[in-house]
């Protein structure tokens, strides 16, 4: 079974596409073709998002789901008008918030939300060029300067990770790729022992590694299931001796990866969303 | 007027986080303190959430705000015991989707919805590859794969936002940084017009550009007023002469920046969120 979804928004459209995202995924059985219409600032534009809307509709034989989080009390009448059934985020919580919180908001008075703040900015860019400048252990001489550092074999995950955790909190997440040397010594290097606290390990299924390498470079002894099984071996066998903490990457999201490191290291996120 | 706010989850917590942000957002009278407790997946785990927020409003004198996503009937129950506010975001938006769509959510069911799929992961990584090897004009010779390739002026936000369409689009886009060189010659670099129709421009205030330059280089000809004014004009001229779309950073969030990219070019993400 096939429906079609719409995230429409006066803005980027995220929180729409979040909250619908996370509720269609409640529904299995059926498959959503999605799409999110960002920045429906004026009457024109709604008007042709409720044509797009209809002529789906019309098509499908069914009403198109709609999630929105318009402000503008003109726009909004529009897009109420399409042939949808609507999931309207705003109204359902602000009325019950504004009583709770005894005051009204800027939406019943239809006024939008002011966008991110300035020193959020600059914390986030700043936390990004950490995470890529200390990215594959390239300089191990700003680690004092690091939140976490990520270690583990290659492509088990950890430069998404550590881009993520800077994009999203303003963690300022170093990695450190763990080779085959690094192993066999049986200790580790002085650049990370110096820091053993902060170091957070990521392990994976050696066939995913495999399959992961082999995007990368096929059919070479670095992608070769026994080259993955024996390095995972090791790591792990290396965390489980350093009382390293660590979480496997395989079949989690960087969001699940990222938010467990988060959990799990008691770090707080630097950047207000 | 301060009030606590916390978003619980058995998973990560960016739904309930981003829905709670942005309803609070609203609010702007008041000032959040926010806490995000991601994967409270035991009882356990969720009487301690309890305390927390009972000893919060205890010593607040107010019910904590709460926003939560969680699926297991009796850690929600649990959850529920709490002396807060609580705003339902499943079970307000499920019961209705239910009826629309005829069948039963997982959640209704009490099981969790699955995580993210591998070839969402792998394109993920691909795609935050594919930014990190053609950041920076670093490479020019795949930009035949390239979806979009950002120009503008050093620091005006060119890698923060090539990464984040990765991670959030799956989207690949490169980063040129357009140097005073680039600008006198009076018409764009070989490499870049060859692919003129996937060039989007980024620009951004000078003064900005001067404060998040000096960051970098403090007190440098670099982060001079004077040079980014110069800078900053030859470039929107440029971006005009050609016919280049173009967006303003400053005052933007990457979220903005990215998804104002999206809507302009007309990109499709290539991954499901």
């Amino acid at each position: 079974m096939k429906r079609y979804a719409y995230f429409i928004s006066d803005g980027t459209g995220i929180t729409a596409e979040t909250l619908g995202n996370s509720l269609l995924s409640q529904f299995e059985q059926i498959n959503f073709d999605c799409t999110t219409l960002p920045y429906i600032d004026s009457e024109e534009k709604a008007l042709r998002a409720v044509e797009e809307i209809n002529a789906l509709a019309g098509r499908s034989g069914e009403a198109v789901i709609v999630f929105d989080t318009i402000v503008d009390k003109n726009i909004r009448k529009i897009i109420d008008s399409a042939n949808a059934f609507k999931v309207d985020i705003f109204s359902a919580f602000l009325a019950p918030l504004e009583g709770e919180l005894a005051v009204k908001s800027s939406y019943t008075v239809g006024k939008s939300h002011s966008p991110a703040d300035s020193d959020n900015y600059i914390a986030r860019i700043e936390a990004v060029n950490f995470a890529l400048d200390n990215d594959d252990g390239a300089r191990t001489r700003h680690y004092d300067d690091a939140d976490v550092i990520l270690v583990g074999v290659s492509r088990c995950g950890k430069t998404p990770t550590s881009l993520y955790m800077a994009m999203q909190f303003g963690i300022k997440a170093a990695n450190y790729p763990l080779t085959e040397e690094d192993m066999h010594d049986l200790r580790l290097p002085d650049s990370l022992s110096k820091h053993k606290h902060k170091l957070f390990g990521l392990t994976i299924d050696p066939d995913r590694l495999a399959a992961i390498r082999n995007e990368r470079r096929a059919n070479s002894r670095y992608a070769s299931l026994k080259q993955c099984y024996h390095e995972v071996d090791e790591v792990e066998f290396l965390f489980e001796r350093e009382k390293i903490p660590f979480v496997s990457t395989t079949d989690k999201s960087i969001e699940e990866i990222s938010t467990r490191i988060m959990a799990d290291t008691g770090l707080k996120r630097r950047l207000q969303s």
